[in-house]
């Protein structure tokens, strides 16, 4: 890892940010102020090193003027693994042009990416309202992490990136949230077997940073192998819920239906 | 139908309401000023009979204060079928008092209710900003809807209610949101097996109500039973789904593991 998370959670405590404009302080355009908080004080210390997903792409693109089109573009991220989790789609990518930059997406997979000597870390900053008890964010589709290890193993690629979670604990004080706690963890120190998947939030995986277990004591390899077990249980296991709850309860009333 | 949503088309086109302040007018938020204009023009027509869900229970209870308790109120609501369709959860309901009454929930089944002779018309408002090309919007869970199909038929109650959807189409003029068009849409006259379920999205039947075909002829014993029908089919489908999707594909990665 790249990223000193215990100087950052030191360096984060206590300071505050503006009070979003819009009205409520639901969701989590809320604590979005406190992302850019984290990025700026990330980039303090990378400065070269540091990027949001887009400007990443932005980067390395116009730094490669002649390499032209999708698959060319593709190319450029010399990690097959580490393209799956950063790419933008075909169309987006072929009409990508220093007038025609990307622009940030809501469901890119990191807030923020920092990058040395070919190894990526990528962070997404989880924000949360202390005077509320609120659901487990989303964190990541359980779909895209099975083919994420997949490609892992399929490339043996297992070294050259990590995604790692960072939530921001705020509590409204004036008209400022203030950072009262902050907490990191790396997806995979996590025993893949606890990960709680919401199928019918668009799959998610869903957790609070905070209660994130972090006892995961095998390689990489084992993680992804251990995780895609886990993906299919719980794959089979949602449908043969489906047929219990949503198909055997109404079938009596089938009978004489055409 | 107690509304005449032809009259109602005709007389919210070309009105306007105020922008909201909260930043952008993604979501449903932009158009929620929208939803309390159609309100109150329905209020003009029927003062006495227009509610919002919850000021329905309110005045329901607050008129019957000797009835406490879950049952007694639930009891208040002499139809099992509606009362699925508006009823609030035990604790909410044991806990009502009048200085205590209900609030607005964000997913209570109706924007707007209106009752008369023991007839209850549910009335759901959909906003579309024009100018953007947005997904359907969410309708009713599939399941909920399965669920009151089975009401339906086991309590033989099929023509005390209807659910019914309005749409606003709007455009931002100036400060003002500007109503450039309207729709109007009947649950039960939509052919059921053409209702698409969204069920990675939380089971949530989605259409744009201008695009709601209304060419179901049957009775609503048939609907009932040709919705239970379409559920059940489309459960199983995407049961199969997952394990074509989900399953198989990683089956591979799994040999050798413990």
């Amino acid at each position: 890892m790249i990223v000193n998370y215990t100087n950052l959670i030191k360096k984060v405590k206590e300071t505050s940010v503006p009070k979003p404009l819009s009205g409520t302080l639901s969701g989590h355009a809320a604590g979005e102020p406190f992302d850019k908080h984290v990025y700026k004080e990330i980039k303090k210390e990378f400065p070269k090193n540091t990027f949001r997903q887009y400007e990443y792409l932005n980067d390395l693109f116009s730094k490669n003027p002649d390499v032209i089109g999708f698959e060319a573009r593709q190319d450029l991220l010399n990690s097959p693994t580490v393209l799956f989790l950063l790419s933008r789609g075909k169309n987006a990518t072929d009409s990508w042009s220093i007038e025609n930059p990307f622009e940030e997406k809501q469901n890119d997979t990191a807030d923020i990416l920092v990058v040395k000597k070919n190894f990526y870390e990528l962070i997404d900053i989880k924000t949360r309202n202390l005077s509320k008890s609120a659901q487990p964010p989303n964190i990541i589709s359980a779909y895209k992490l099975a083919q994420l290890c997949a490609k892992m193993i399929d490339n043996n690629e297992f070294d050259n990136f990590t995604i790692n979670y960072f939530e921001i604990d705020w509590l409204l004080e004036k008209e400022e949230l203030v950072c009262k706690d902050a907490h990191f963890g790396c997806l995979f120190n996590a025993n893949p077997a606890d990960l709680y998947i919401n199928w019918a939030a668009a799959m998610q995986i869903q957790f609070h940073v905070c209660d994130l277990d972090q006892s995961f004591k095998g390689t990489r390899e084992q993680w992804a192998k251990a995780y895609l077990k886990h993906f299919v249980t719980q794959a089979k296991k949602r449908a043969d819920y489906m047929i219990k709850q949503f198909v055997k309860p109404f079938e009596k009333y089938l009978i004489n239906t055409k």
